[in-house]
């Protein structure tokens, strides 16, 4: 089967075989058959042409089948992840994973690094003094057995066909694509050995899905796909329009993660963490009706086994464990500055993307994916939308290190925020369930 | 301007503008800041969401302007050239080149080689023994002031952008693309530094345009972008259903074409090759009407005025003139045998494309371009459609030098045509005339 006929075949619009998909799919992973630039033809034949939920769930395991899937059923217990679209102060994981694994549920959590405007759960990991994401699969079933959590980085041999794609649609224009999309985020999640994923998929003007119609496409197309690979899966559509939470920066993250575990968090953040562990719970089996789920979330929140677990997980994966009760152990930003409120009223609109954009210009995020990141910059919302302000009152505390990444991001920051004489109406923080 | 930001806009179904299009035709030419795979998926996003006429003629210019544009300006005299997409027994340069020059065209044809199942105008000169079809600039000059007529193939400092996409289109499954076809036939044919472009557009089942609407969108497409680059630009549909005259293969199309030269060429050859002729004289501004101008060829053909330029061409390009009286100058296949009529009948349909690929399979054409090519095998037609034949009477007279790639061209023939009881109703050959 040649490659030319393949990417014919889809540019006509017809629907690709199985036997073809596979062709392409191992084309991605040894180079055999199909040059680069025969596969960004077929991504771009398929951004336009689109691709049925037949072919997509096919790629999907053709993509997960071409590296190592892991097998945990060695493992005891239910195991079920969650997957964020990538948001701006997304730092659910760090809360959800303890609360689900103190709840009984296994959390075999493969996360990736952060890029653009959206941050990373192993960047902010790894401003845990001494924290290690890239654990053995001997060290990550260890985790799994005695935590019940290990957070972890890809390996290199999961899912390598979505790493040359992925690689390859980020500079073709080919990412915009909901079976591309579907296939790259589902492909490494079967290859975690779970049995069940609660999607969030964040909708806004800071996520990658502007709009609602969007999100349901991707939500849709990643619940059909996951069942017809076997996972059960769920979708939250939940608003991406201000950062979630008031920290935005992998230091500032983790500890405001820790306070939300300690009872003391943001509502939004405490609430959609509670929400997808409660999600997670119901996908294990270990409750049926969604609201005994939350009270089991609920439970190992106030109890502090949610918080001791996250404890346990640091140690586990060699981090300082100290930082739970002492920040100050985490990297500071020698500086800070503060952004203010140029009238009284209340914060109308708080555009994520522009706080996200000015996370990464502070160097807390990277343009390219072989960028350091520095663990201790950051931007803290001290007034977030529907809050009153006083005329010069801070809005946003900036933590820096040097002076032109400050004065670059300062102007993003001023322009993110518009006052206005009366609050807005509020916003419900999940959208929409589908699955 | 980034090449991702190129292809986005492109995918998204925008119009390209006149900056975006050159930095894209000058990563084709030189590779920097745009790489090969970068290239394919904009081609894609063309195929996909196609171009409209002024992106197509400023992309068709900056094509051209890739290379080499020839100045003919000092040599006296209109030049006109014709351009076939392509068909199966298409030997019309060969007449109605000689036929225009000897009216007073100036006729600077280069020309491509067959790939698939067409033939290409150079090799069928090739087989003339001594033709040499790379003729320094000044020896093409020379054959211009001398001759009137330089039949050469494109150097390399023609058009390298379209080099390189033709390459790549031809392995990524973007060939089929009005935008694309335009500008990569008329990139070339405003190099030749021409004024005047008559266009055969084939249509039918040996053609690469298989309907009428494809092929007005072509000609259509054609006739917009060469007026709007300064080229006065007519374009013909004429019918590809069967082969064209009744000889395909390289030294087997010479002897025809020379005997149309001298009158006895089959009727759709002579009577195609004269029209086409005279549009070239009409757009050339050597007669006003068109009747006149078929009047001037017709004289030329009648006089042997054609036929002596095509002598005077071969010898200027280091050819054997004697071939013209003594075909046996010519290679000359080893073997033949015959595909003969099942039963008794007319041949109703005989498909050009089949015909077309058993002369590749001969060896007379090229699968890949850097196939070499057989002169002397090919496939006299003794039947066509229309035509009656007895039961055992033959259809095909097959050329062939070896047994192994005979015997795969036979199946192909046999299963070319159809014997009806009554003649099918006769076809013109000219279906429409754009511009």
């Amino acid at each position: 089967m040649r490659a030319v006929d393949v990417i014919r075949a889809k540019r006509d619009g017809g629907d690709l075989t199985p036997a073809e998909i596979d062709t392409f799919v191992a084309g991605a992973t040894t180079g055999s058959g199909w040059t680069d630039y025969q596969l960004s033809a077929l991504l771009m034949a398929i951004v336009c042409r689109g691709m049925t939920a037949a072919e997509t769930a096919h790629l999907t395991r053709a993509m997960a089948d071409s590296g190592k899937r892991l097998d945990l059923s060695d493992v005891p217990g239910p195991k079920v992840d969650k997957h964020s679209t990538g948001g701006v102060g997304d730092k659910t994981s760090l809360v959800l994973g303890p609360l689900a694994a103190a709840c009984g549920v296994v959390v075999p959590m493969m996360s990736g690094r952060g890029l653009g405007h959206t941050g990373g759960t192993l960047d902010k990991l790894e401003s845990v003094p001494g924290f290690r994401v890239n654990l053995t699969e001997g060290e990550f079933r260890d985790a799994l057995r005695t935590v019940g959590l290990g957070m972890i980085g890809q390996t290199a041999d999961v899912a390598p066909a979505d790493k040359k794609l992925y690689a390859l649609r980020d500079v073709t224009g080919t990412v915009e694509s909901i079976p591309l999309l579907t296939s790259s985020i589902l492909s490494k999640k079967l290859a975690e050995g779970i049995s069940g994923l609660v999607l969030d998929v964040k909708c806004g003007r800071g996520a990658f899905m502007k709009t609602r119609a969007a999100a349901r496409m991707l939500s849709r197309s990643l619940v059909d796909v996951g069942t017809a690979n076997g996972l059960t899966t769920t979708a939250l559509i939940t608003a991406m329009d201000a950062p979630l939470g008031r920290r935005v920066g992998n230091a500032l993250e983790v500890v405001e993660a820790i306070e939300t575990l300690k009872g003391r968090g943001p509502r939004d953040l405490t609430d959609l963490s509670v929400l997808l562990a409660a999600k997670m719970v119901v996908l294990a089996g270990l409750a049926v009706e969604a609201h005994e789920a939350v009270r089991k979330v609920r439970a190992a929140l106030d109890s502090g086994a949610g918080l001791d677990v996250f404890r346990r997980c640091v140690e586990q994966q060699g981090g300082d464990p100290r930082v739970v009760d002492d920040y100050s152990r985490l990297p500071t930003a020698p500086r800070t500055t503060a952004v203010v409120a140029p009238r009284a009223g209340f914060v109308a609109e708080m555009t994520a993307g522009a706080v996200g954009v000015a996370g990464m210009v502070l160097g807390g995020g990277r343009e390219r994916a072989e960028d350091a990141v520095d663990h201790a910059v950051g931007v803290v919302c001290r007034a977030k939308p529907g809050e009153r302000v006083a005329a010069g009152e801070t809005v946003y505390e900036v933590y820096y290190r040097t002076t032109s990444r400050m004065l670059a991001a300062l102007p993003l920051l001023e322009e993110s925020f518009t006052i206005a004489d009366a609050p807005p109406a509020e916003q419900p923080l999940v959208l929409e369930e589908i699955g």
